[in-house]
């Protein structure tokens, strides 16, 4: 239907015909003659109509925006070049203009920055803009190119089932009423885990998959109901086996596709050091605001607040200096220990800098008449504090403390313009192998159920759950987990050992993970690997902060498509097939 | 963990020291010394431990099948010369062995062909065998190679999303509760057919996807819940264009990874040529069999059984010539006679030729008495036959015959061992639009309601749907139809009036499909694009007569996972969150 793309008609072309195919991008009537920008996935080029052509003309007269046309003519020199586009220095003077359909008034317009509301519901409208297009054609590069590697690096790319089993563990299950098995279920998979696994003992020793994945989450700005992961795994390897290629992999993606190189090698931390430098385990290395634990500056004093935490061993005192952050106004400094509060602190103490060299009439805060000199010093000294500084401190239980300190150094570097612009990747590893879940009593697994610890040891690993450090790691870009994985347990005593870990018996861990725990006595390989989020790291390449932008059609936060208008109302009959029935719905079932 | 892998260690290694992982394929004990297969992806090598290395021998006596193993050793010529393996030319002389991990005695040997219920169970000890991995190796290659040339032409590889809206059209949909929206549902996709003609709408001109796709049929040997096509689409294309690009590009595929030539080009075939002379949309061209219609030559019998259906419109009368068929016994022709009632047929008709020369006499047959002496004579001069054949006859509605006539010609064609070894690939084109469902009372879409009809004038195409021909067209290799695609609808009005012709009022046409009609109204262009089978062509490719073959976890005829228990019982507060409640179910609910 056509002979050239739009976007690609250049001087080369003069004097040539070509025939091309698109949508009105703009329309100006000027001199008796009509000018079209004629736009395709290339790009735009000029169409010019005169009333020679008496056809065409009256095409291009009466085509308004998003017309579908396709127009055949020649191509000539421009006289006024335009430089901003690709094509500005030729135009097509029509010969013919078809109407390939018409266009009625559309719902926003294209070139302003329509409400997101609209633009998932017009996706096919929202999707033509060329912003879009460039932040999805990002996405589809990074997946080609990550196909390319591993192919190359001979990995299986293994296709692993949807209609799963359910196994309740982590985030809720999509489920899928069984129209064959009355009052069964299938569940959608939250990731390939075990299939991956079952891979590796299936002797297929190295494999991924682009992979969709389903977590029935309440919903936050930045999560789906569906989501893509690039899911691999590797026998026969260690740690640094699966760390070395992925970190190599990924930076070679990162060149390809946006030209950007990432450190070599990645800085690696343990998850002991994030927490205490960053208060995450994820940390924004493009921040240089660290934390300071204060504990040694304040066991002595009489303050409760600070004495009781820096004295206990489950406890922190930990001190963030702001640089510069005298110039904070009260109500500034209450909207922090806000942010802090809704990060779980109780309270937040600050100390305002304005002259050392003045003593205490120097310093403005709440808590210095609590604390005494030698005390105020050390913690001085500790957090390198100078004139015109804000201290921020934090004290409680240790988890909460680096909680809410780390979300604090996330908002001071944000709000006062300390992100620097760059790309700050690292591995974190040494991760707790449980944490302790308060409210249900009992220990859960903080990477997953399946992960390796270090120790070989059951009997070792039994006697001190709380301090047993996990084979996982985290790869971390900018504040953002990219990356998660571990070396997983291959032996059956030793996952037998952690599902009782977890509390769960054997008869329930027979029930969920009978065919992994009877997999792994068929000599189950070592193994390993990992899984990146396609979604996150194609936003942070396209430089968008929402991965929306980088999903053809995401949902909205309430998990809804509002262009199809899914989910929907099912009539009764087809239910019936499935063997369920709508229970307890009010008014919104209708 | 290894320096190389077990199936690459050759000559050039000899007298090197090498650290090789895998699995232990079989074990002989002789003359004092143990020799092991040891086995991974890439194949096994044979390892050798003597007494002299004590802790060696110890293990590699004591390992039993599929023991995991851990191989340090020295490489060295091998007195004996294995030709049937790569590796058949050296040894491994273990100086240590380490267990990885144990196997507990198999529940089938790997070597032996176990039965598919023990497979799909004990799935990752039968994917070790190294015909399933060649085989899903295979489906492995045929993706990457499509994805390959694809990528290099252009086309955008965009996800669509598994969570949708339910369309009730077509087969069932497998529906999914939602937790946020009470008594609503998504419904899996059957496939991405409307999303990617979004995405043409969308202006991204070129999309493929292998995409997963649902349909809950009640299962036959070769269908699967869930099963994967490469989806593709095209934007300001006709049928020659798409027809062309794949057709290339099939050959391709097949040239890279099985290196096999097909015809260029593919053979052409109407769908009423391809009816008329095989009795199938998809018929095998490696069976040279045809049927030939003798309406004429019975038009003016007095045997109402041939001379009804000859004399009309609706009706056909076909004759198969069986070569040499005279040599089936009464009971083999019976067999055929029960063959063709599976079809639909009421009765078969046929003619033993054993002497033309002897006239009646040299005929046996049940029906040759009610036909003259001409009309004998044109039924042989019409198919040609000759003494020793037999002649199978059809009579009834053109439907109905033409698929039991069908049926019997593929069944005559492999019972007597007519299928070419060969590859015989074809295009079929000019299907029906529409097709009478008696029972509804209503036409249906012989494609899928959004092909476009070959007229583009509506009037026309209302004033005569019996016989509107579409712009579908299937490609079909060896009797299996490997692809199917369409021209789009891509004017509301005239999708509205094939919603219309389908008896989809405008008002459910609006809740099913009211995304698509209001897309049309933008400047949607022509477009049309197909769909291929990955699941089939990876069979065909790889030789074997099962999909489940080429799939890593495939699920039974009743849509069950053997090795996880899928679908399984869900506690009820689960479901109760999900708004649904179980209903109507006996005895297997438990």
């Amino acid at each position: 239907m056509r002979t050239h793309y739009c976007g690609l008609v250049d001087e080369s072309l003069i004097g040539r015909n070509v025939t091309l195919c698109g949508w009105v991008d703009s329309r100006r009537d000027h001199g008796g003659v009509v000018f079209l920008d004629l736009r395709d996935h290339e790009g735009i080029v000029q169409v010019v109509a005169d009333p020679d052509a008496a056809e065409a003309f009256a095409a291009a007269s009466a085509a308004g925006y998003e017309y579908c046309l396709r127009v055949a003519g020649t191509v000539r020199k421009r006289v006024s070049v335009n430089d901003r586009v690709k094509t500005g220095r030729v135009e097509v003077l029509a010969q013919s203009i078809e109407v390939l359909n018409a266009a009625r008034d559309l719902p926003f317009a294209l070139h302003e920055n329509p409400n997101e509301e609209m633009r998932l519901k017009y996706r096919y409208l929202d999707l033509r803009r060329p912003e879009m297009q460039r932040m999805l054609r990002t996405r589809i590069r990074l997946v080609q190119a990550l196909r390319r590697q591993l192919d190359a690096a001979g990995f299986q790319d293994l296709e692993t089932p949807i209609l799963t089993k359910a196994t309740p563990e982590g985030a809720r299950d999509y489920l899928v009423p069984s129209r064959v098995h009355p009052g069964q279920f299938y569940a959608l998979p939250q990731s390939p885990q075990l299939f991956k696994q079952i891979l590796m003992m299936a002797g297929f020793d190295r494999y991924y998959q682009i992979a969709r994945c389903f977590r029935d989450e309440d919903l936050r700005a930045d999560r789906q109901p569906e989501f893509t992961q690039l899911d691999m795994e590797f026998a026969f390897v260690e740690e640094r086996d699966v760390q070395d290629f992925v970190e190599a992999l990924i930076r070679r993606v990162f060149k390809e596709v946006v030209d950007v190189e990432l450190a070599a090698p990645f800085p690696r931390m343990t998850w002991a050091e994030a927490m205490r430098r960053y208060g995450s385990d994820k940390p924004d290395l493009r921040i240089a605001l660290e934390l300071t634990d204060i504990a040694e500056a304040v066991k002595g004093v009489e303050f409760k607040v600070f004495a009781g935490p820096a004295n206990d061993p489950q406890g922190r005192v930990a001190a963030l200096r702001v640089p510069g952050g005298a110039d904070l106004t009260r109500r500034e400094i209450d909207l922090l220990a806000e942010h802090a509060a809704k990060h779980g602190a109780k309270g937040l103490a600050w100390i305002r800098i304005d002259d050392l060299a003045r003593g205490r009439e120097g310093l403005t805060s709440p808590v210095v008449k609590f604390l005494d000199d030698a005390a105020l010093q050390a913690i001085f000294a500790a957090t390198g504090a100078r004139n015109g500084d804000l201290l921020l401190i934090g004290a409680g239980a240790w988890k909460t403390v680096s909680d809410f300190m780390g979300a604090l150094r996330l908002k001071v570097g944000r709000d006062r313009g300390l992100v620097e612009n760059a790309w700050r990747p690292l591995w974190v590893t040494d991760f707790p192998m449980f944490e302790y879940d308060a409210e249900a009593q009992r220990y859960v697994a903080l990477h997953h159920p399946f992960t390796a610890p270090k120790v070989d040891d059951i009997a070792a690993l039994k006697a001190d759950p709380a301090h047993a450090v996990s084979r996982g790691y985290d790869m971390v870009l900018n504040g953002n987990e990219i990356g998660g994985g571990s070396i997983r347990i291959h032996r059956p005593d030793m996952q037998s050992a952690v599902f009782d870990l977890l509390g769960i018996g054997a008869e329930e861990a027979q029930a969920k993970f009978g065919f992994l725990l009877e997999a792994l006595k068929y000599g189950a390989p070592p193994h390993g690997g990992i899984a990146f989020g396609i979604d996150r790291i194609a936003a942070l390449m396209a430089g968008t902060d929402s991965i929306r932008d980088v999903i053809a059609f995401p949902k909205t936060t309430s998990a809804q498509c509002l262009m199809t208008d899914a989910p929907s109302v099912i009539p009764e009959a087809q239910l019936k097939e499935l063997h369920v029935r709508v229970a307890d719905v009010g008014a919104k079932a209708g």
